[in-house]
């Protein structure tokens, strides 16, 4: 191992996007040493680097190759590539990991890479928003056991909550993240959509989010469940479809989760 | 008028689940008297009453009839019955309201009072949580206007969000509250038991799911979309879908939202 993490690390972040960004700068903030950022996008390298005291870094045939870390916050669908380009550049013997909660251990295996692993943050970051990474879940996992061990330590630089999980469980982490966040971003969407019809403002729900929210963290959701389908109140649910009559999108949603509750 | 909120109101509550009980407590904590208390089930009747000194009362048909409001806190279905009993027993002249968010004030039609109204807290009680009034919404309306302008002020002694909304106008928030409620608590409760299946610990995603109800308040929800259906990334949802396999309930949530999302 070239470095542990007591020792200050060299990391190269490449992607420069919500993540990228976000993780770039608490690295930063931790006392890491970025020492290169690339991106395809010149404008967000450069800010990036800027941020970090960083190369910033236009073509990854240039990249560096004497870091400790490479951090690959792309796209899935680039991991693999950007992992042989890497390879072939010289860092088969650097370790390199990506950030993504869906894409398997696997997609290093023919890269000609002998070092990788898993940094996954498990929280869905926008670039206008300082993330509390103190409480962000990191998801860890290696190919060797030593690397595993340098990752964890530098996820606990950063946050407590610090977890190993093989492909089979991080996939289903994720797959009950988009539950969790993505479908109900769409119910939160279809609520506001309904009350801006009638120019009632979204505020009036927040409350009843909030609540929502707290009360899964003291018993588990299907304890919680209220309203017309938990109670079985048929004459409610028809009337809600009543209203929904002209949106059977809506509709179909209403049916479909009513039902679901009511099993 | 019999009273004015300047001054007391002598209050009667009828139910005595969570909606009669924290809202019972609520009036007394801001120095209402709550005179008496009915509901079905004798000792929750006694528990209310005794935390607020009032008496608590086994039948309908004794309730007094000298208070200034008779605030009916029972299911949807009751609340003609209860209202047509209360003006029997000679309350036509006095202030009924019901607490519904989907029953319209001409279920007080027929029932032979003059005075009624709705006084609905846009909340989701439970039994062992202090709600935060200061932060709820309350829906008033009345057939009066004078007795509109009555709940207004009794409703502004405990919180600063009151409005004043008609059927139509409270039918759909009832609705939209389902959406991001009873729907998103079920979503939740997917993610839920995807996560104990592996023995994952649910906490995993509390930071996430903060996060999505923090920035729907920066933003409409539709622009905070993430995740692969809003990406267009099919490789992930066919992946998703492959792990649902056994759950075909839980499959046709990740269809059907994932389509409404892509569209």
């Amino acid at each position: 191992m070239k470095s542990t993490t007591n020792k200050q690390m060299k990391i190269v972040i490449i992607g420069a996007g919500n993540v990228g960004y976000h993780l770039g700068r608490k690295l930063y903030n931790v006392g890491e040493e970025v020492v290169e950022v690339f991106s395809r996008q010149r404008k967000k390298t450069v800010r990036l680097a800027k941020c970090l005291g960083a190369q910033a870094t236009a073509s990854l045939r240039d990249i560096r190759t004497d870091a400790d870390l490479y951090i690959l916050a792309v796209s899935d669908d680039a991991i693999s590539a950007v992992a042989k380009i890497l390879a072939d550049r010289g860092c088969a013997e650097n370790l390199i990991v990506h950030t993504s909660g869906v894409t398997p251990l696997t997609v290093f295996k023919n890269t000609g890479l002998r070092r990788y692993g898993i940094f996954y943050p498990l929280q869905s970051f926008s670039i206008s928003t300082e993330p509390d990474f103190s409480t962000i879940p990191f998801c860890i996992d290696a190919r060797q056991e030593d690397d595993r061990k340098l990752l964890m330590e530098l996820a606990a630089k950063m946050s407590s909550h610090i977890y190993c999980f093989n492909d089979e469980q991080r996939a289903l982490i994720h797959l009950a993240a988009v539950y969790a966040n993505n479908f109900t971003n769409h119910l939160f969407h279809i609520a506001h959509q309904l009350l801006e019809k009638e120019n009632i403002p979204f505020e009036i729900l927040w409350p009843l989010i909030n609540e929502t929210v707290r009360k899964i963290k003291n018993a588990p959701p299907s304890e919680m469940q209220t309203g017309p389908a938990a109670r079985g109140d048929v004459a409610t649910i028809n009337q809600h479809l009543q209203l929904l009559e002209n949106k059977p999108e809506y509709r179909k949603i209403y049916q479909l989760l009513t039902e679901a509750i009511c099993r």
